[in-house]
């Protein structure tokens, strides 16, 4: 089960075996690395070498484990024994940009940061933006339907895809979809594929949304006392008919931390909530968020201009890295209904003292979706295995409060066993056969997402 | 093949066989039947008697056609020999109505209408809007991913379900999707079914997103002196960043038949735009919109009133119903890039003349999906084929400009000889591929949507 050299000649990108392969590449961002060594790496350098890649891949009987940035968060990218790793962020040219009919066309490697910016001189944007906007591929986006801050307003990566092209386990190229803003002509294969995690098939370009740069943005920012008013403050907003850009929540220890490394002496809270406005409305929305916050603390700040705006976020974007201070961080990600963030968020606080972890949790409160971080300090050999416990717990909470898993960062490897528990088992069986259909040797991500 | 009387018994709701089936059953609102008789049809209670039907009709030989209201336009709820039809109309309930977590889960009978007016009470709406929103079904409209007016900012019946139970062709019942804004967990079983047209499984329930009642509702329309600077003037709206909650446009003849039916005696005008622009910016996004459609005409009117509101809608209300005056019509429903949309109403205007049929076309100018008219005199035998003939046109002039055969109403029976045209060979076979996964005998719909 090597690639023969002949076979790694045929490629235009360049081709990597055994020992030559770096070893950042048998692993993601969570950190989670297979046992055993992969066979090939192929830095595909168009669309050709993708097929190829397909293909020689299954003559050989290796697995294809389809790479973009290697950013993700379930260990989705990463690669083990037997596996050939195709790394598409060398397709990384936006092939077309059409601003009358505000879409763009791009290959995978392209980073959504890349195409906004390559919007943003037409006007236009593209509006998701996960965190990792800037590091992230589109391919590995749209493999994980990645979320970011502005979903509540504009919809996750998948609600701007409107078609893709995708190379198929026989190596045969597929489009689907279409460049028109509706269309219901046969089934939905582009979302099929939008957050498959590289299980059924490679995406290699993509024709995607974009719209125009809103108009006004007001940032509105509030200390709560606790959680639970935090959360009554944000649902009151939403209830006042208000669409906010953005809605984000800290819990008390995420902001002492973001304050420390940020070096502010800031406010102490039981809760930060930051949110944004944007649009034609902007300023009736933000005086009506500031108004609707004011019943709930007497702490409201509004930021008009970017210089406080970029303040008031500076503490939200600072949450993560001041974690990751103290030691390996687990990165959770679960969602849970509107009306269950302030239980969600007291769960989590008492799941951290039964298992002496450090647990902050931020996240995104207009979709109820929560990132709880666990710390796992490196000196510590026992805080791992506390660690995943606690996790376990985090994971139960959210199904029994009528949430699920996973927001934005996928299944992978690392939430594989709690998938049948969320959907049931008539659900994993017909995601099974769909990709026994479309993948019926296997080659693609075995092990991985189902 | 019949339905033997003990089978009959089992259910709880109404079962009929062979010559006791209305004859409406056997097409559905485009006026297609195929050829034979339906053998049975049950007009299903509960999910028990769903999944009974489906088991019956499988041991029975039978094929199963799974119909909502029959108003789609597609033949997609079209019943021939061999057929057991499985009204899922008696479902009905509206289960659950969340306020605070803006969704509702309700049976697939429920029509669109009924969820709304519920949502209404607690100052929520269900978005989605299709023309037939009090005659058709909620599942109706997920199996055909049913458009509508405000698609154009609040998206289609696809971007309002958040998951679904359906009954697959085992019998089986299947849960997808989850309760929250957001989730990635598995692949997107949800979106899989939205738009499957009753060939993957029974719709029988759905969990379904609310907003809340936009506020401040203003109307803004124009007559221009042709189609060229109305569909400009559509497209500068949307470059001045306006997301109207509407955009409708009415050619030449399709305003003169409204008008003659409403018995007003209205401008003439080469093309009507139609706009709406609703929440905390309507009044701004107006101005802008009257301003904008003012340089490419100086016949603006604005109405601030749901009275002088209701009098600039009526005229699109009344174009569809207009052209049923003058025979039998076939409803076209082609979407193409907005840029071109000009180009389409032109085009569609000489094919009218070539095939000396009368085709009006009307549709929602924000998303470029186009609703050409072809009229069909009841008194003429030949203006039939013509008439095929001249929709055949049609269809390939949308995909020469780069669009889709059907925006809303599905592919059914009518436009399957269409679909690899559109698609090409790998989109279909992986379409089929998918079918054959979930429906391994072909129990639903068989030679429908692919
Ligand atoms: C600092 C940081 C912040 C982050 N913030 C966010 C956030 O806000 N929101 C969010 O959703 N995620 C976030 N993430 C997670 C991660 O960035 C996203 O999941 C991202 O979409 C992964 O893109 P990638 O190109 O790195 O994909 P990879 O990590 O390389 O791959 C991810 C998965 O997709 C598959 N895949 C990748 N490319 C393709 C392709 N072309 N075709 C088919 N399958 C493919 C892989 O096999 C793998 O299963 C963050 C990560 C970090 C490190
Ligand atoms: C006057 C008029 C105006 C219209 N306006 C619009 C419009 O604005 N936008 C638009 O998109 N459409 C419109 N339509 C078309 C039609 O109303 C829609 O397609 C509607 O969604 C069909 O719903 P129904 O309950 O009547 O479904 P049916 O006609 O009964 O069935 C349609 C298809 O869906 C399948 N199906 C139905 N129910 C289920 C279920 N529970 N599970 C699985 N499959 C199922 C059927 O097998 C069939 O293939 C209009 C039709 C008319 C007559």
């Amino acid at each position: 089960m090597t690639l023969p050299t002949t076979a790694m000649r045929a490629f235009t990108g360049t081709v990597l075996r055994g020992k030559d392969i770096p070893a950042a590449y048998r692993t993601d961002r969570s950190g989670y690395a297979p046992t055993g060594e992969p066979e090939a790496l192929v830095l595909a350098a168009n669309v050709d070498d993708v097929r190829r890649a397909v293909t020689t891949a299954a003559e050989a009987g290796m697995s294809v484990v389809v790479r973009g940035a290697g950013s993700g968060l379930a260990g989705g990218a990463a690669a083990g024994a037997g596996s050939l790793i195709l790394d598409v962020s060398g397709l990384n040219r936006i092939l077309e940009l059409a601003p009358a009919d505000e879409l763009a066309v791009v290959e995978a490697g392209v980073s959504a940061a890349a195409l906004d910016a390559e919007a943003n001189r037409h006007g236009l944007c593209y509006a998701p933006d996960p965190a990792s906007i800037a590091i992230s591929t589109i391919g590995g986006n749209i493999a994980t339907n990645a979320g970011g801050l502005r979903c509540v307003k504009y919809g996750v990566t998948g609600d701007a895809v409107l078609g893709l092209d995708v190379v198929l386990a026989d190596g045969q190229l597929l489009h689907t979809g279409r460049r028109t803003a509706k269309g219901v002509a046969g089934l939905d294969l582009t979302s099929l594929f939008t957050g498959s995690e590289g299980i059924l098939g490679v995406i290699v370009a993509a024709t995607l949304r974009l719209r125009p740069v809103p108009i006004d943005t007001i940032t509105v920012a509030a200390y709560f006392d606790e959680v639970e008013p935090a959360a009554a403050a944000c649902a009151a907003v939403l209830a006042a008919r208000v669409r906010p850009a953005m809605l984000e929540l800290l819990d008390e220890s995420s902001l002492r931390e973001a304050q420390d490394l940020l070096g502010v002496r800031g406010e102490s809270a039981g809760a930060f909530v930051v949110a944004q406005t944007d649009g034609f409305g902007a300023r009736a929305e933000a005086d009506l968020v500031a108004k609707t916050f004011g019943e709930f603390t007497s702490r409201v700040r509004v930021g008009d201009d970017p210089e406080a705006a970029g303040e008031l976020l500076a503490v939200r974007r600072a949450a993560l890295p001041a974690l990751e201070r103290h030691g390996r961080v687990l990165i959770e990600d679960i969602v849970v209904p509107r009306s269950q963030i302030a239980a969600a968020v007291r769960r989590i606080t008492e799941i951290a003292a039964g298992y002496h972890s450090r647990i902050n949790t931020f996240g995104h409160a207009g979709d109820g979706n929560l990132h709880p971080i666990i710390v796992v300090p490196r000196d510590d050999a026992r805080a791992y295995p506390r660690a995943v416990a606690a996790a376990d717990e985090i994971f139960a909470t959210a199904l029994e409060l009528g949430g699920t898993i996973t927001g934005e960062h996928g299944v992978g490897v690392l939430k594989r066993a709690w998938l049948e528990r969320e959907q049931g088992p008539a659900a994993l069986r017909t995601q099974q056969a769909i990709r026994r259909a479309l993948d019926p040797n296997g080659l693609f991500n075995p092990g991985k997402a189902l």
